[in-house]
């Protein structure tokens, strides 16, 4: 079902101060930023040599991104798997026990189909589903 | 310098039951199970589709990832990211201000020499330089 990584999640207070950082380890390929309101972030996508990394900072302290990083500060927030098919991966993820967060899918960054799937049930972690539509499978951190 | 994702560390009190979380997703393929004594450590690594993925249960409460799991319970502990020359990688990020845990190269899983960048200065993220030696540049967890 996983056919690949698609992106490492990584909450931080302030996307600026993080792209710089990330910068300081090489070449990087900066995405657009969004706000994206029903996550209630801030996002930007940066791809690290082939290594795509989305920043998310919260809208607000007590959105999920807010709480996290009061909670547990700047780190790994969610990882997010490529599926080719994000329905039938949420139906399978039902039918085996996991603990849907998102049991529909919605749009994320880049107008991606995104949901998530929550952490309890999958390993301790927050795990995203993410499916980009044919013609726009393209890394969204890629600027043309 | 990151080349790729090598690998997604997650810790665990329960590589097994980690294992049968991660086969109800879908087919997995099953690494050898390796004690890394020097990382206080029992690993495996196992790919999901082509995602691979390493379980890492410790071998004693005060093991880095023994006191990981007690303050933060299971969840993702380190990201791996392949590198073609350690050293130089290595190099590169102490002259950038990165803050090492390990200044040279250790033995990893399978046989691969890797390092830890301290997550403090990573983005809250523990990272793991990983380099295969040419000729040895199968995933590790390809039984064949």
């Amino acid at each position: 079902m996983f056919e690949s990584v698609d992106h490492i999640g990584i909450a931080t207070a302030d996307i600026d101060k993080a792209i710089e950082t990330l910068a300081k380890v090489g070449p990087i390929t900066l995405g657009k930023e969004e706000v994206i309101e029903a996550f209630g972030v801030k996002a930007v996508m940066v791809a690290a040599g082939s290594v795509p990394i989305e920043f998310v900072q919260p809208l607000s302290d007590d959105s999920g991104v807010g709480k996290f990083l009061k909670n547990r500060g700047e780190g790994v927030h969610h990882i997010a798997y490529r599926v080719s098919d994000i329905n039938a991966a949420l139906e399978t993820l039902k039918s085996q026990g996991f603990r849907l967060i998102d049991e529909k899918p919605r749009e994320g960054y880049a107008g991606a189909l995104v949901a998530f799937v929550h952490p309890k049930s999958v390993l301790g972690t927050l795990t995203e589903l993410v499916q980009r539509e044919s013609g726009k499978d393209v890394a969204p951190y890629d600027p043309a």
